[in-house]
Order: C-alpha cells, then sequence, then structure tokens
C-alpha cells in the first residue's frame, strides 16, 4: 500500500464476522514488496461450492485462465492470492508457475490442486518465481486460523497493491447467515498493480449453479458499473464461495424464495467494495455517482452513464469543481446511443442546469459550484426518450492520477 | 489562442497559395476573444460544389445542423466561422442565430442563405448574440481580398481557440491544380474549445458526389485516425470546397483516372491538417505512431490502435517515457478485438519486446526507453491473427492536460 491514504477513504476497517469453515493466513513471501504479508491463503471445508467472474481482457493472465479451466468442477478448498507479481503475459512459464501453487496449495491442505483458486496482481510480465513459491507457499500451513476480525483486516492488507487502504464489508445473509468480502484495487482497472479483486465468503449452502447465477447478478450491479480510468486489467476476477457451515437450509433453486434476499446481500457487500475501489481511485479527491434515466433501455442507459464518467473532460471538470456542463452534453453526445437534445436534462447536485434543450431559465452556476466542492457529487441526466436507467460510480481525474501512472515503475 | 506554444509545433506557418476563386476576409467581432480576429470568411465563385463530414454527436451544434441540411444541394459561395462560441445546445434560438448568420452572409455577397457553410466553435450553451452578429458579419464584406499567403494565415488563426499555433497545409492536385486546408483542434476533441474544423479548398472542378466520395475516404484515413482524449465535439466539421476556376477537366467519375490523384493529394492535405491537430494535443510533449498489423481486419487493427491510443495509463507511460509495455497488452486485451496471446509481438521504437506471448530474449529495456525519450515516439504492435491493419496517431497525457482542462472556464 502507498504512503498517503485516499482522502475519500472510510473513517476505518469494518469489523468482519468469521464465516463457518474459512480459515485465513497471510505470510511475508517477498514476490516484490518487503517487510509486509503478500501471500493470503483462505482454506474452505469439504464440500465448499465456488462461483467466479473474470476480467474480459483477450490477454488475461495464467491465474485468470487457471481458474477458468477449475471453475465449471463447482468446488472449492483454498483461495491463495499473491501481491507485487501479476503471473500476466509470461507464456508457458507463467502457466508452470501457477499450476505450482495450486499443487503446492493442494499438498498442504490435502486436496486436489483443482479446489484451488488462483489471483495474482501486481506487474505484468514477470513470471512467479518457483523457487520463492516452493519456498514460502509451505509455510502458510502453519499461520492458518479462524476467519476472525484480526485476520479478514490481514488478509485484505495482504492482497493490496497501489491500494491506499483494505478493503472489506460483511452483511447478513439468509437465516442466520453471514456474507463477508475482502477486495483490493485502486484504478478500474490497472493493469500493473490496481487489477481489481474480489474474495466473497458465506456459511451459507449453496449449490454452484445457483451460487454462479447469483455472483453474475451482483457482479453486473456492482463492480461492473465502476469506472476509475476506463481501463481493464488482464485479471480482474470476483470469485465467492459458499462453506455450507450454517444452520440453514441448503440453496438450490433461483426459484427458491431466499434466492433474491441472498442476491440482495450479496449486492450490499458487493457494491460497498465496489465504492470503496472508486474511493481510493488514484489521485481521486471526488466520489461521483452519475444517475442517467429515460434512455431507450437499461444497457443504453449504462453506456450513456460511463460515457460521462469516462470522459477525460469531465473527470477534469468535477476535480476543478467546474460546473461545465457542455462536457456533460458532449459525453451524451458521444455515447452513440438515443437521446433528445430538445428534452435533455441535467443536474448537477440538486440543481438543475438545462431543460428542453437549453440552460433553465434561473439556473444557477454558484448552487451547482457549491455542490461540486463537496468529496461526494451527483450527476443526473434525463436523455428524454423512454425509461431506461442505470447508474454508475467513478472518481475525478486529477494531477495526483497522471503522478501515480507516470510515476509508477520508473 | 493561448501563450505557450507547443513543444511539437512545426517552425512556422507555411506559406499556402492562393486558389482561384476563393476571397477571404477576417473580423474581430468580439464574440469572447478581445483584440484579436474570431470571425473568418471565405467567399466562393458560382459553380463552387461543395462535400462536408460531421460530428457522429447525437447532441450536434445549430451550426452542424444547418451544413448537414444544406449539403444534399451540392453547392456552395461561402463559408463562414466565428470562434468563442460554439451555439451548441442552445435549442431553438440557436437554429435562428445560425440562420440569421447564413443570412447576414448571404446579404453581402448577394448569394442564398442555403449556398452559405456554417461553423461554430467555443463554448457550448450559449447563444451566438443576434446584435452582435448583425453589427459585424456585413463588416466582413469591406475586408474581402484574395487568397494569398497571408490571407490564409489571418483565416487560419481566427478560427482558433485553446490551439497554440495555427494549422495549414496544401498540396498540388491534379494537372495544375491547388489544394489547400486550414484547420483548427487542439484536443480530440474537447467540447468547449478544442473542437476539430477544417476548411480545405481546390481550383479543380468536381461534382458534388465526387467530391463528397473524396472527401469521406480522405478524412477517414486521416482525422479519423487521431486521438488526443477520445472525447467527441459537438461541432466537428471538414469541408472541402471546388471552385472550378483551375484550367483543367472537370472530375466528373470515381473511375475517372485523375480521381485517386485526387483522393491521395487531398489525403497529404488532410493527414498534415490532422497531425498537426495532434501536435497541438492539449498538454502534449509527444507525437505518437500507432501502427497495428496482423489483425482479423483493417477495422479490428484500427480499434485495437485506438484502445492503444487512448488508453489513458499507456498515454501516462509515454508521457514518463516508461517502457512499460504491459500497459500495451492490457490496452490490446481490452479492445475486444481477436488478438493471439501468445503470438503477440511488440515493438517500442526499434526494440522489439516481446514475441511468442512473453518478454523476448534479449530485450533491452534502456534501447526502448531511449526511443521513448525523443519527442517522436512509434509503437508498433502485431496480434498474429490475419492480415488486418492501421495507424493511428496521438499524444502522451501530461500534468499539461489537467491544468489546461480543469482550469479552463474557471
Amino acid at each position: 500500500m502507498s504512503g498517503g491514504v485516499s482522502p475519500l477513504a472510510p473513517a476505518s476497517f469494518p469489523t468482519l464476522p468469521s464465516v463457518g469453515g474459512v480459515r485465513l493466513a497471510v505470510y511475508e513471501a517477498g514476490f516484490k514488496y518487503q517487510q509486509r504479508a503478500d501471500l493470503m491463503l483462505a482454506a474452505l471445508p469439504d464440500g465448499t461450492t465456488a462461483a467466479g467472474v473474470f476480467t474480459k481482457s483477450l490477454c488475461s493472465s495464467a491465474p485468470v485462465d487457471w481458474c477458468r479451466e477449475i471453475l465449471p468442477n463447482g468446488t472449492a478448498r483454498a483461495v491463495v492470492c499473491n501481491s507485487g507479481n501479476a503471473n500476466a503475459f509470461t507464456g508457458r512459464a507463467g502457466e508452470t508457475a501457477a499450476a505450482l501453487t495450486a499443487e503446492l496449495v493442494a499438498a498442504i491442505l490435502g486436496v486436489t490442486p483443482r479446489d484451488v483458486y488462483l489471483a495474482s496482481t501486481g506487474v505484468i510480465g514477470e513470471t512467479l518465481p518457483e523457487d520463492l513459491l516452493s519456498q514460502t507457499v509451505p509455510a502458510l500451513a502453519e499461520h492458518l486460523g479462524d476467519s476472525h476480525a484480526d485476520a479478514w483486516h490481514e488478509a485484505a492488507k495482504a492482497i493490496c497493491t497501489t491500494d491506499t487502504f483494505p478493503k472489506g464489508a460483511s452483511v447478513a445473509g439468509p437465516g442466520d447467515t453471514t456474507i463477508v468480502g475482502i477486495a483490493k484495487g485502486s484504478g478500474m482497472i490497472a493493469p500493473d498493480m490496481a487489477t481489481m479483486l474480489g474474495f466473497v465468503f458465506t456459511d451459507l449452502t449453496v449449490t454452484s449453479d445457483v451460487l454462479q447465477a447469483a455472483l453474475t447478478t451482483a457482479v453486473d450491479a456492482s463492480f461492473n458499473r465502476i469506472t476509475v480510468d476506463s481501463d481493464t486489467s488482464t485479471s480482474d476476477t470476483v470469485l465467492l464461495f459458499a462453506t455450507g457451515h450454517a444452520d440453514a437450509d441448503a440453496l438450490t433453486s433461483t426459484s427458491d424464495p431466499r434466492y433474491d434476499e441472498f442476491v440482495a446481500a450479496l449486492q450490499v457487500v458487493s457494491l460497498d467494495l465496489a465504492h470503496q475501489i472508486v474511493r481510493d481511485g488514484e489521485g481521486a479527491t471526488k466520489f461521483v455517482e452519475v444517475n442517467v434515466s429515460g434512455a431507450a433501455s437499461n444497457d443504453a442507459a449504462r453506456t450513456i452513464a460511463l460515457a460521462i464518467g469516462n470522459s477525460p473532460l469531465v473527470k477534469t471538470a468535477l476535480a476543478a469543481e467546474d460546473a461545465n456542463w457542455g462536457r456533460i452534453v458532449m459525453a451524451v453526445g458521444k455515447a452513440g446511443e438515443q437521446a433528445s437534445r430538445d428534452d435533455l436534462a441535467i443536474w448537477i447536485g440538486p440543481e438543475q442546469v438545462t431543460d428542453g434543450g437549453m440552460v433553465r431559465d434561473g439556473y444557477s452556476e454558484e448552487r451547482a459550484s457549491a455542490h461540486l466542492q463537496e468529496s461526494e457529487v451527483k450527476i443526473r441526466v434525463d436523455v428524454g426518450i423512454a425509461d431506461g436507467a442505470a447508474t454508475i460510480w467513478t472518481c475525478d481525474l486529477t494531477h495526483g492520477y497522471i503522478e501515480i501512472n507516470a510515476g509508477y515503475r520508473s
């Protein structure tokens, strides 16, 4: 983690509850960072089911390829994550290192390697060193312990790279169950150190097909609605594990009335983690919500909202606390989705800026600017076509972003 | 124009030749700027044909809408351009102001308003003031003169906004004809002051359908292959006029052997102007050529090249002269076009970085970094699928970009 904590960070890391069956360990392996844990293991009990969502990058990393390959089994006994080295774009040697990692973890836990999920985050183009893996992964065994609050905190710190704070969230699931997640990421999504990773655990019993359906829905409404710089990592991964250790009936069908409850709870954790990633956006000084309504469809609304949220011109204006709504019009126009120029309505915070295709009578730039001086900013746009709506979250684009990304690695 | 000239600017404005039949005038109207000309008129002789290519923005400006409406006539007697006010997102009042501008120009030239092309560039959301138009447009008549070198220079300066230098180019056309172009733009394409405008003139006689075909082809190979910040203006416009004043046979068919010669010449002027716009990219310190080969199609190659050229992470690395090729892999991966990870080859300048899906044996980061210290940078990527190829041009992303765009308007 970097020195200065983001001004948008939560006051403290949350106190996360144990998830029955989950045991955690961290270790200072020294892949890149010194004097901090950079290796995290979550051991999972027999019967654990797994679901995963991965980067759409066509140049995905060796660990992502490994996870994609084992996911159809639907079972899991561990997830291991290292920070400092992404093991991405490393060819055959990277595949071998990934397989070795799974074998080493499997050996200490007495499970099959194909039940071991992998994640690596850090520099692209360097293979994970096999010697170091062989020396350090077995040491994790001695450190395994219950998933109590401190252990979650240590695990969340071990997976960080350029993050300025560790990220965790929890919520009660259906019945007397628990959902806990940890995540890392501080750009959406920088290719080197700012890959987005999320690991979510529940003690509910859920069949793997139902678990996958729930995760896909929750990710679509959370991690897939944030953007920091429009870039996509080779390693983005969200994994969800269900240990079945709670005293609750198994969730085996999406038509079970508890399914919607489970998805809603999962969304709470996912959205909390996703918002924390935006709050740690590289150089961010504003947490920005963009809401688009009146679009031809919900997908069209999301495309327009992301066009606004990804526009460097909108983001630099927000950094300057400048109510430069012309740049919002520009972003709507370039999104390529239907929008009625003559019905377009734009709000900056509570202040309506435009109405009927021009500046609203009585629009106050002072009121709009006052809203932009806050650290949490809302932009709302109605494009006047139909009922499609979507909300996305982003941050501003500052000198800090250039500083971090033009400076890193040099 | 701004104070400091881009470090990538040409040494001087070129000496542009007259184009038979074209008369030019500029005037200090005072739409926004003071003590500089901000209104430019090119009067065209009877028989002039016109072609145009406009922004794809769905929120296009009133002048763009006006030009689109009159373009099917295929004839032109004038083009008038003001800087400082884009007359965009101004509703009915903007349409009225646009029509008034055309009428005022038509009156001084004794032509029909529907032969008067319009362009406005500047702040969005403010209607062109009718009083000021009525007071200043007629004054242009007294200033009309031949299109000699100084007049082109004055015209190129009058259309500038955040540009740090005026942009012009010329080339010989088929036979003894001439093609001259002027342009403005310093972001691709900022919504306020950095709209891209290009006005190109030839004394060849060309029928309007052939002229349109030639312009579409030339723009696709030039203005549509540059990117500064991935944003799209509401006002982008390229217009081409053929006066027919040269002593050469009319070009009336795309199967005329001189057609290819004309298109090639037009591309030379268009690409020269497009490169000048990139060289004036907001905050740019590097002129960057991105060449992609081995793609599934030429369009796929262009998509991948633009993904690289638009990536904030690639652009900040270039600003830092950091041979961070992992970010190029990331950009290829996110482009969504077919790429063979295991055949991907990347060059930074003359230095081949990767081969066969990993770092090349003998790759020298020193040699790659040495290339990045130059002000003209070349990135080449072969994605190993088929024969599709494309080249695009962009610039780096620096603190200067943030400075200009977070500071403007405040």
